[in-house]
């Protein structure tokens, strides 16, 4: 079946409440407004929060309390439009930005749809996620792919515009310096987002050496090691090594580990900004003098936005983003405990899990 | 001696590395560019950072290593003016901006003098303060008073300030919601300045039943006393005894106290402000979790910067802001140690020290 | 006939291409979707373009080529809500928004649904307008009045939104000088507005003396009239008699006549905002000389976007704006045509048509 | 001599009020506050305003009353420094801010020293330029240059941080389409800065065809011959050429040319931003339908403030933005008066004259 024929199944794994996959088949999506899309998935990359789903069964008030399709980072071929999908067409290979706000609160009318209180976010419980074969949103979630980046590299998109989402709250990164923690898939790409919208220099921190190895061809100017030191001491030696004299201008921390959080504070720059990308435990203890003293502007940052995806695709379309080597793992649709198992044990950068029925060819064609 | 005949000596109370204070004669300040202001010192409120000096020597990396003028919310009357002194002359009523920045920095030239790293503020060693009979300042730092506001009611210009520029920090706060931590002077005035800049409601929250009861004379519409319920817990309460449904717009704190961080941050709306005025410790816990979810940004908040004393004199013509009731303690110049020991035990909400030979009718003269 | 009786009948005043109106009865509106709402229409003031409609046939590209009701400056009670019309209620009075955008389009996302591209505008063509008994709205366009405001002066929240929109577009009012030119009643809103958000002093600017002598009660600190004189010698003459030095740092002009912007451009400061809120003709000629050695912001204010109606009703429900006087006129359904001339020949400042059946005793009881 | 020697004579060329030029030697300039640095003058670019003030006498109200000094756009060797110009030695290669705020003004304070009313700025009467052979700056206006780009290059520092000025007013380019209007070089820079920002198409309009045959080697990735068609069809004519469908999302004109401005509103998208940094005549018609209906926000572009040079050292520095083929024509400083003739003429995009005794390779070096 290519992607344009008429669907015929919709396969779907589904994650039973107390952590084994299962799969079924479920009623094919069906337009429900004039402004729906229904997409044939081609790949989904494996998110940090899937993985923690799978073996905690919540995170924080969301609860697996009856089955869930997971996988929100994905691709696909537009099967059919409602009559208002504007400039959306069967066939399109698009990425998917996975939640649908309401559009009309005050939030959304606001320009923060973000924060929309009756936002459905596929794999958030309980709505349901695309690692199935057909997915159902309304059409200003989906955003064409730029012709040189194939299906399986687009769902990286995602990600990336949770770095763009991080790097717009930065505020302006035109010639100022930057440091982020966390080597893993948001890091880099923050990394390589912060050059791309023009940061004149980004040291990126891990505690794995090898994780800094490739931070380099994304944008990274410089590495550095965290040490067991002391976070200002840790901060001192960044920053000398980095040249960065008083600090950074702005500081994206992808981990959401105390030390790095703390360090990252030390080393923020006078009137600079710290965002918060990454998500850990609930509280954390932060140098709150530092951000007095200093007026830093700490922000958390959730999601993505309005223009995020566009932006995304945008540096991608005039490759100013590089995606190359971020997708190190890929499986079929049948492999779905197999790539769960292996994220979870830290296998590799980025893991993407085919659609039913699709297989790497299709996926990795341009 | 009127404040404007030719000065004619300086007294001082000094306070000696170590913790008393003693007088002594030092030498009346010259003009040394042709913007310099003298000042004849009429009143100075006591802030907690004085008498944190005086008991503790020293605030994080700014120590007490030789003898110190405390003294930095001040006013007075011009005695001399250098010849490009704009707007002013001898006779002048003004409140006294206690920093002196470099002007020529790369923080002073894009509007962020507060942040400038040769700031030669009063009070901050080595720089001396304003518990003298003559203080010298360039001209931007004198703000003339409103002619219905006394030199000894235009001490808390200063504290006011610190409140103008935390609430501008805020963000808008037109028709907004807003909750103070803290019915202190900088809480109170937080309260009357979120209230004069269009906020719809302001909770303020104190442990002292006592101070909360005069926060509705300037601008709270609703009192919250602190429980020894968790944070969520208060959080929870406060927002329902208030109507404040998700959250407040806007939380300033002027505690620096972990549990009112806390619960500040619990009560925040989604895509709220959080703005940290009061110091307390070095670290604290927080639950960043909360800033993550609602996209929170939280702000420390350093003194104040451009337009901030303007605005703050400008609330004060325009009656948009009423100090009255909040200085309930005077002292005379002779009794700079009791004044210090009165306000350590927290007696009263404002304490000011008239200058030297200045008794309190000159002071409250109109 | 009550509010909340179940609907009857359908009146509307319709204008006939060409330009006479008739009445006829017209189908009930039904609920379309789950956010509608119908609202039993009490008053509407008459605009400025309702006018031009009817005189003219046309506004720019928006044509009446067939019947069309106008009017869009409407009360009313709400008659039926659908299920997810969240806070509203049978027999609430409301002020309506009269814009309905599409929620989700890129304008609308991003917080501009004011520009949205597909907006349904009550009486531009082809859109029929509210100048009948029922009108359906969705939920976000219904703003419930403050109980101290009558339905008939709720009919002047959509002007006061316009001048809410225009005063935000200015930025920050705190204590700065501002300029309004014309007395009608979006300027005399203006002026009411930027007093509200902070202005320490407004010039309120007109050709005809009577008009200016009611602008004090809505927040004019001074008064111009406008003489025969060049803009350059009305702005001097402007700038010395209200004391404003080198200018205002506002100015917002509601007249769109070109004698009026030139004044203002050369009467606004350095570095402040010109905001264009009046329609004239479609050029101009303007200083561009003065924009650009002074830096100023020139913005086009266009109708009212994300909580321009909500802080509206929050400046009325604060009395923080006086709508006192500015309803000069009222009319019954009947008098549509007379209502129509006589706003034509400038009879007043704002005049009110009643909904079918309604009597100014219910209009003006609150 | 050196740069580094100990300076011996200063040979400035002077324009008679009246119009020509005369050679003669003027006091070496010293060291007047403990930020100020002497700098010997390499290169000097021609500006259309030095060119006007020879031709015209005037440019305003700045009237050529006495003998003048021309010339602002300089690079030089810092011959000596201040105690307190932090960060410069004798001996660097530094661009010239040509602008000498008093850095204490409400202006200065804000962060818009641009806009500062007692502004020193060089070759505006009856402040001398840089056309001599030494000049002194505050530390503050000395930017060192990249190793690789030379003293000669080095003079388009200036009309670079023009376009920087320009581009940042506009607000975020990222991923946006623009329209640039005039290809001489501040249009050409202007193209080249959008890019480097993000723009992800500029399209740039002028009348004469060889001077759009260099745009593309500046960023630009359309160009447009203005025909003389209305504005309003050379606008149609351009979007459609262009792809850019509704309109450019922001216009940036470096002409001052009425037809430019009014194509540039007519093409300018919803929402736009249009900056004006070209000046022309004091007055021009503009279509002030589209800039309301549009809700265009139009901005008057001046000179450069806080972080401009900076900025545009950055791009250099990290090869964002190519200054080959900018500067064509280079004189002798005794050859003062043929390049004033040829830059009246049009001959060439950039003229740069070398200082005092500097001959083509040594400002050509790097």
């Amino acid at each position: 079946m290519t992607a344009t024929d008429s669907p015929q199944e919709n396969q779907a794994a589904v994650l039973q409440p107390g952590g084994s996959f299962y799969y079924e088949t479920r009623d094919i999506p069906t337009l429900q407004s004039d402004r729906d899309v229904i997409v044939k998935v081609i790949a989904t990359g494996l998110c940090g929060s899937d993985v923690h789903y799978w073996q905690h069964g919540r995170i924080g008030r969301y609860v697996v309390e009856k089955p869930l399709i997971l996988g929100h980072e994905s691709t696909g071929i537009v099967v059919s439009c409602g009559p208002n999908a504007q400039g959306l067409a069967a066939g399109d290979r698009v990425a998917m930005e996975p939640g649908a706000s309401c559009n009309s609160c005050e939030f959304c009318r606001s320009g923060r749809y973000n924060l929309c209180r009756s936002m459905q976010f596929a794999a958030t419980p309980p709505v349901d996620g695309t690692l199935c074969t057909y997915y159902r949103v309304p059409a200003e979630c989906c955003f064409k792919l730029p012709s040189h980046i194939s299906l399986r590299d687009g769902a990286l998109v995602e990600p990336l515009s949770v770095a763009v989402h991080a790097c717009r709250l930065a505020g302006d990164l035109q010639n100022r310096t930057a440091i982020v923690f966390g080597a893993g898939p948001v890091g880099l790409l923050c990394c390589a987002v912060a050059r791309a919208l023009g940061a004149a220099s980004v040291v990126i921190v891990d505690i794995v050496p090898s994780r800094l190895s490739v931070a380099r061809k994304h944008g990274a100017t410089h590495t550095y090691l965290m040490s067991s030191e002391s976070p200002e001491e840790n901060a001192a030696t960044l920053l000398a090594a980095a040249g960065l004299g008083e600090g950074a201008d702005v500081v994206l921390d992808a981990t959401g580990a105390e030390p790095c959080m703390n360090c990252g504070l030390h080393a923020v720059a006078p009137g600079g900004a710290f965002v918060q990308v990454g998500l850990g435990r609930s509280n954390v203890s932060v140098p709150i003098g530092q951000i007095c003293d200093k007026e830093v502007v700490v922000k958390g940052s959730f999601r993505y936005g309005p223009g995020d995806f566009r932006l995304a695709v945008g540096l991608l379309q005039a490759n100013r983003v590089n995606l190359e080597g971020l997708v190190t793992n890929e499986y079929s649709f049948s492999q779905v405990e197999e790539a769960f198992k292996n994220v979870a044990n830290r296998v590799g950068i980025k893991s993407v899990i085919y659609g039913p029925g699709v297989d790497a060819a299709t996926a990795n064609s341009i």
